[in-house]
């Protein structure tokens, strides 16, 4: 279980390269609903998610329309959405390695819960709002747009995939009719953290693996994988 | 067709009690797109709007965030959304009286543009971004509580009431069956800005009338007036 003092949470206000005064709020921010259940005066990160969520859409938001004023109401909408998703989130998350400092119960922890992309994005939001409340609009502005200028990068070159299965479908199917296949080869573990192994074929050649913790989860890495694969092949 | 002076735009500055600078940017605010069709250099307020929601979203989402400490996630997520909701928008629009000084096409305004809920609400979330381009975070925060404090004084005591004809059912039925017609009285008017008269009896006694541009404007219209009788009735 993730350890909550204060040199922990220093450690990892030096991951996000900001500091927040109010240890108590940074300590909110990474602890899970689950964490709290049963105890008294345990604060859980859902309140400072709902507030962070409405600070990242506004600095989004801003950033897109200062600097891309020749792009209508319709095109920035749909940046933004590309950039303000759970997926974003969760691409931060790993980034900052924030699923250690996640305070959440052993029944969470030993299903996967730091990895969960869920628990993990909701914390990335739970954090801007700490560093909103605790540094000001300005300060979170800037740390925003810092950490999500590669994802707004991308969003704007339209090479953010949110569905990578269709994706490699799209793909390979521009030169006609191909058998993209995905084949769970192994799954290991126990049954409330059993990780799932895939492979994905196309007319029978293999392009990628991928591992996850639902069959789902690790076919959309296999096609990530291929996607990656061919991108290289071309390059 | 409304006015685009320095003049005009001061007087709806006044009813706005606000200041904005950049007089392009405020005219901006209030231009609708049929206004710009067909004109070169003309800019219209969908990119506007884009921001506005996400500033509204912010400070309503702090606003509550802040001062209801007891609330859950959920709470506050519910009580968000009625807050943020065209609806609300709309009586903003109304108490500014801002569908005078929106700049749109003869064609919309022959087809009540200038009342028309969609068109109200949109120029709203407009001004709201004027203002906190021109005058800053701090300042369109306090600008959007002032003017919202009712709304969400009545979102707290859960008293806004997004569907009148569902709540006068419900409020009606809690003493058995009952019988409520909508009659449409008459409507007036040439095709493109018909208006129409409705009224709405419980077993037979008329409770309340409305008008609206269309039946179901005019239906809901009728209803809200039903329950503003029986609250009357009551108290």
């Amino acid at each position: 279980m993730a350890n909550n003092g204060k040199m922990f949470l220093e450690e990892l206000e030096k991951k996000l390269d900001i500091n927040i005064q109010d240890k108590d709020l940074l300590r909110e921010a990474v602890t899970h609903s689950s964490y709290a259940n049963g105890k008294k005066n345990v604060k859980f990160n859902e309140r400072l998610e709902f507030l962070g969520d409405s600070v990242l859409q506004l600095c989004i938001s801003e950033f897109l329309f200062t600097n891309y004023s020749n792009k209508s109401e319709g095109e920035l909408t749909k940046r933004r959405a590309l950039i303000v998703c759970e997926n974003s989130l969760y691409e931060i998350a790993k980034k900052w390695g924030v699923g250690k400092y996640i305070r959440m119960s052993k029944g969470e922890e030993l299903t996967g819960g730091r990895e969960r992309i869920s628990i993990l994005a909701d914390c990335v939001e739970a954090i801007i709002a700490a560093v909103y409340v605790d540094n000001g609009f300005e300060k979170a502005k800037k740390f925003i747009i810092d950490n999500f200028k590669d994802i707004i990068e991308k969003a704007i070159k339209n090479k953010i995939i949110l569905d990578y299965k269709t994706k490699l479908q799209e793909v390979m199917q521009q030169n006609g009719d191909v058998c993209i296949e995905y084949s769970l080869i192994k799954h290991e573990g126990p049954p409330h953290r059993r990780k799932f192994y895939t492979e994905v074929s196309v007319d029978g050649s293999i392009l990628g693996s991928g591992v996850g913790y639902s069959k789902k989860e690790s076919e959309q890495n296999a096609a990530q994988e291929a996607l990656k694969t061919l991108e290289e092949e071309n390059e």
